[in-house]
């Protein structure tokens, strides 16, 4: 992935999560994940396609999910439900979308995002993917996001049996 | 998520197998997964948008993993591994390869695959999906696909803050 395609994921992160949920986030060093390394509680999921095909992984500490959900529905889940679920994969469908938008030259689409809990989950891409991990503190926890982008010289570069 | 679009990925699934992996399926009744229920030890995830808006995750007992990589690579891995890891990325990504190509009409392209481990790892869908999970089995063990694909009316169904 290229570092320059790291900044509009970084400022659509700062941006829904001063917007949706009113807090701000602190921005720490950018790295390559080793495999096969927890990060965190609960993930969402969501790819992108067109010029280049992507996906993003938002990852948060229980904690911080909870609170995330609280300040998306103004009531406070005890525990990961299907509330947490919906905003957690609403937070990645946003951070999807803004992203997107500053990335035009790739005319990119949004795919429906999953959601992935269980405390010891790992998220690996293949090994011709190089994600970057850019770590965030709020003041409810920790917030990862996991970011790997191809570019694609064809719509299709799949290969299709038939 | 409308029945008749099930068809196109349990073809897709079949398909992939046979061709790939020189081994056939056979399915089992497609259900409406309650929440929270751990399916196998190892998922591959990958987005659909265009048209339509979709997820695919391909979920495999640890050892149809295994021995899904050592037909795809002529070894046999001791465990997951990387190879693991792309093994799943690879077959995830040509069933939505192939079921992309019967969907026409929504003009699909699709995200960069995901590989999520951990044995007590769930997958999610937000409330507002409705995704099926295909169940199969094979000489190896079992196999599910769960699909969520909600058409769109505009490109861009996401709200995008600025």
């Amino acid at each position: 992935m290229r570092v320059e395609y790291i900044n509009p994921f970084v400022v659509a992160v700062l941006s829904v999560f001063r917007t949706m949920l009113g807090t701000e986030l602190k921005r720490g060093k950018p790295f390559v994940k080793g495999g096969f390394q927890p990060r965190h509680h609960i993930s969402g999921v969501i790819g992108l396609s067109g010029k280049a095909r992507g996906t993003i992984v938002l990852s948060l500490d229980r904690d911080a999910a909870l609170c995330a959900t609280e300040a998306m529905t103004q009531e406070r889940p005890s525990e990961i439900d299907a509330d947490v679920i919906d905003a957690v994969g609403e937070l990645a469908n946003m951070i999807a979308g803004s992203a997107k938008a500053k990335l035009e030259r790739f005319d990119l689409s949004v795919s429906l995002p999953s959601v992935i809990t269980g405390k010891g989950h790992c998220i690996e891409f293949p090994s011709n993917t190089t994600p970057i991990c850019i770590p965030f503190e709020c003041e409810w926890g920790a917030v990862d996001v996991e970011v790997g982008l191809v570019e694609v010289a064809a719509p299709c570069p799949v290969a299709v049996p038939v």
